[in-house]
């Protein structure tokens, strides 16, 4: 690949520049987050918000995708004097992989464990604050979490504490020292992953780089390359070196590539050699279907869509054609293992999930369940990160269950869902049949959500594909933070909000998740740049804006001392009194 | 307007007919359907759903713009004999509008109270029964209706009990003879509204006229003209001559161009005369914002985004310039006496609805709530049709509390929402931030959903706009109907999930609410025919496709005999037993 060849979208967004935190317990550490400046009218601070969009945002960083990004952890992991180089037997790796020395364990639940305190957990502490030292006066706790444990504050020690206790992980290779830390778990903020990765079919190497940045300009969390053609492990190479991201991957495709797609021909040693290649190339989780056992398989006969999960019907196939148990299952101690060298995170996948909502919630998919919450404590035996997979296609009456399960059966363990799709009928907007699921299961405590694009079902996203999947799921995921209560999430919906009551449109703009469409919109009906300063929209026009009327009435409201009514009212009960019909 | 320059669209939807089954008390009544021929290989009779769309989509309709719809109703309006011909000073009318004789109750509130069952309740039995009779065997009951009472089988007597009691309303204005019958109501299926309607800045009446028409044919179930230019009146005689779904208005609006836009200077007296035009050209449901009460404003003025009801701030400004109580509100009973005579419905406006996060359930919204069940019971002492308008912008933890409240103080009458949206963080896609909201409290039992387009806080909606509005909400209908467990609701999903894992792909995109899309989504990376006969598709190639795996999967078990295994499994609980790793 000719990497000057990769024209990757790197300005700062509208208004924006980026600001780092540093670290107290790591004061090296620079902890990256968006600055979005306001008009000076607004007479407000900058709002600060989540960013992982990595130095491509960033206009001072200097990007050459043909070398990579910085290395930022590299000296992290060093210090740690655990790790070794090794020799390798890969191609196209331009450095000697580091492995855990001898029996060390690497991964941060080992750390955690010990009662160590990483800079990758300081990072992400910082991180999760985004906001919340400067507002937590502003607006008081409100929401309902479920259950979860969601902090006022986010100490290095609390992310410390709930690694150590598996309800957290920090997806984090050894071997991907470019990526920026990031936690997934129930405490924390809901993050979401984007899928990318050519087919046979389709697409370009090029093209996946290209959407892998693209994809966390708009705020994907994580990516997952799902890569299924020829090219796989040089398309991963070049995501992996440009990803500030983790990178997550389903080892099982490229196993498959390795026998030509005979999935009966799959053996352990291949399997085995794959998740090294890819844990020395740094993939920092691993979808593993070692849930999908031989004896589940037949609970699938009867279902309207039988297996939908690629990883799960390879597996299945596989127990079918051999009549025997997974080599996934019984080997999965030996998968510890490797993950544990590395700290590759274990994205335990459900093979067995539901395609449809006629399939959804059965005794298939629920058998998987308990087997994964059997394999996370093995997981865990061996220090080993781990989050869950979850479905899929479920009617909205059903999404509880699949979290209240996945709870009682996998300890706390972070929960990772698709969609889920709320109804089979609409190929073509299933980003929205399953971000109403994905809102919701958010809400009830999943940790991460895999979007879902426009094109689910009937094709390959291309790169617009890609951003409408990443701003679906990041109003998911904040629709989910504010109904748990995150302190501070609700901080950019009233910014946007008094700016939409004062006619501030660029900062409605600025301060929305795709400031791009949302003038354009605007500029689709009202186009001159004076516009941006009407006090009216195409809406209403300017005699019935409702917004302008609003500002004399509690201007009449100022005058009149009517606040000081309203509260003589609220506190009398009077308004209720006063309702009845003279 | 030169009606021929109207060019709406009327071909019929792919591999789609229109079908019509008659009535058994009415034998005269046809009740439109559509019908989705499957291909031969399925072996499946054909699906028929729910179609809103009107004569439009029936290829041996004469669809004539200029001559209006064929005027379905009248004779069963005329055989009631309780109606007379008027005469009107309003120009533009090509006939003499009908109005109840004397003191006729001619609402359908005031027949179902009379135990009378009308040709209108009939029809909305049989639509409402799509595909319920010869598929209620197929699937049981499955989901969770929050104590709705949703019927196995919808009777005409069942409609009429409804009506009687409040709890669902057929709005059929006697002078909108070309409306199809349709029913709102918690116990019903979940409809969506449309709003169309130009503005002083932009479009013109050919559009809105074809918008309506593009707006049923993918779902809307009514349609509200919420035009405020100058003109209005000539506008909403070519929309109602032309649509078979109801039209609903919010009548302030016209009033307040009569007084050249100044809120303070509107009076009674043209509000009334605007009711009167509106009622005499076959307007169905008003909306009148008689909860705004002076009481209530002050409870405003502490808002981040004050009113944002139009209609609201508009009495809000009136109430403050006068300084005392809404007219609307004082006359209230002279406009139920208007309502009453033409069968106009209420749709009791919530004016001081949340515009932000931040003002959701606040003490303003909910005084004004408990006034509009105050005014329900007085709209029902008249014989009127009821339903209440709600929010608007709600958190996801806050939308049920807005359901039960509603149930509470309105009495069960039928609630009608704007989404509501769950952040305020998106615009450009508040069409999601708030399907997410709509899908929740339809399920909850909102029984009409009012779209939010993608241009929603920046622009009038466009053509697009509002195909994906209505998409979007046929989605949170249809993501409603199944978990409150609509019998019949589950089948066309499975009907698409099964020509999904077949292959299929003419089946599913005909199967889907937006064929075209799908289509064209599908083409976009496998564009030729035979790919639409592939067992394989874009997004994993030939070799790994889940589906195609998954049928060898079941065609082995059923050679092994699996599904007995399966059964056997089940009963004895085994595979929990066995899966505990060895």
């Amino acid at each position: 690949m000719n990497a000057k060849s990769v024209p990757v979208s790197t300005a700062a967004l509208p208004s924006s520049r980026k600001v780092y935190e540093s670290g107290i317990l790591y004061p090296h550490i620079k902890v990256p987050m968006r600055a979005i400046q306001l008009h000076p009218s607004a007479n407000e601070p900058d709002v600060w918000v989540y960013d992982s969009s990595g130095p491509y945002t960033d206009p001072r960083a200097n990007i050459q995708i043909e070398r990579g990004l910085t290395r930022i952890r590299e000296p992290w992991i060093l210090a740690r004097q655990d790790v070794e180089r090794q020799e390798t037997q890969q191609q196209a790796i331009n450095q000697s992989p580091l492995r855990a020395k001898s029996n060390a364990g690497v991964t941060q639940l080992a750390y955690a464990r010990a009662g160590i305190i990483t800079p990758e957990m300081e990072f992400v502490a910082i991180r999760e604050n985004v906001g919340r030292a400067k507002l937590k006066a502003a607006n008081g706790r409100d929401g309902n979490s479920w259950g979860a444990n969601v902090p006022e504050y986010v100490t290095p020690e609390f992310v410390r504490a709930e690694i150590a206790a598996g309800r957290a992980i920090i997806p984090a290779n050894i071997n991907h020292p470019e990526s920026e830390p990031m936690i997934i778990g129930r405490n924390f903020l809901v993050k979401i992953n984007a899928n990318i990765g050519n087919s046979a079919v389709s697409s370009s190497m090029a093209e996946e780089v290209d959407k892998m940045v693209w994809a966390i300009r708009w705020g994907a969390d994580t990516v997952m390359d799902l890569s299924t053609g020829k090219n796989i492990h040089n398309i991963r190479e070049w995501i992996l070196r440009n990803s500030p991201v983790p990178i997550g991957t389903v080892p099982i495709y490229q196993a498959l590539e390795k026998v030509d797609g005979v999935a009966e021909a799959l053996t352990w040693e291949i399997f085995r050699d794959t998740l090294i290649e890819q844990a020395e190339q740094g993939v920092d989780y691993f979808t593993i279907h070692a849930g999908v056992r031989l004896a589940y398989i037949p609970l699938t006969a009867n279902r309207v869509t039988g297996i939908v999960s690629r990883g799960g019907s390879i597996m299945a196939k596989w127990c079918l054609a051999h009549h025997r148990e997974s080599f996934l299952y019984e080997h999965f101690e030996e998968i510890c293992e490797i993950c544990r060298a590395y700290d590759v995170s274990f994205s335990l996948g459900d093979g067995l999930r539901p395609g449809s909502i006629a399939d959804a919630n059965d005794a298939a998919q629920f058998a998987e369940l308990r087997t994964l919450g059997e394999l996370t404590r093995i997981a865990w035996r061996h220090d080993c990160q781990v989050m869950i997979e979850g479905p899929g296609h479920v009617p909205m009456h059903k999404i509880k269950e699949n979290m209240d399960e996945q709870l009682k059966h996998c300890a706390e363990a972070p929960f990772y869902t698709l969609g889920p799709l709320t109804t089979d009928i609409a190929p073509g907007y299933d980003h929205i049949t399953s971000a109403i699921g994905a809102a919701m299961i958010g809400w009830f405590g999943t940790a991460m959500l895999c979007y879902v694009t426009p094109k689910e079902h009937l094709g390959l996203p291309n790169r617009d594909d890609v951003k409408t999947g990443v701003i679906t799921y990041k109003i998911a995921a904040h629709a989910a933070d504010l109904a748990k209560g995150h302190p501070g999430a609700r901080d950019r919906d009233d910014a946007i909000s008094r700016a939409r009551f004062d006619f501030r449109w660029e900062d409605q703009f600025n301060l929305s998740l795709d400031p791009d469409t949302a003038c354009a919109f605007h500029d689709e009906t009202m186009p001159r740049e004076a516009h941006k300063l009407a006090h009216f929209c195409s809406m209403c026009g300017p005699k019935f804006c409702s917004m302008r009327i609003s500002h004399e009435v509690q201007a009449a409201a100022r005058e009149s001392g009517m606040s000081e009514m309203a509260l003589k009212f609220r506190e009398q009960g009077e308004i209720y009194i006063r309702s009845e019909l003279g």
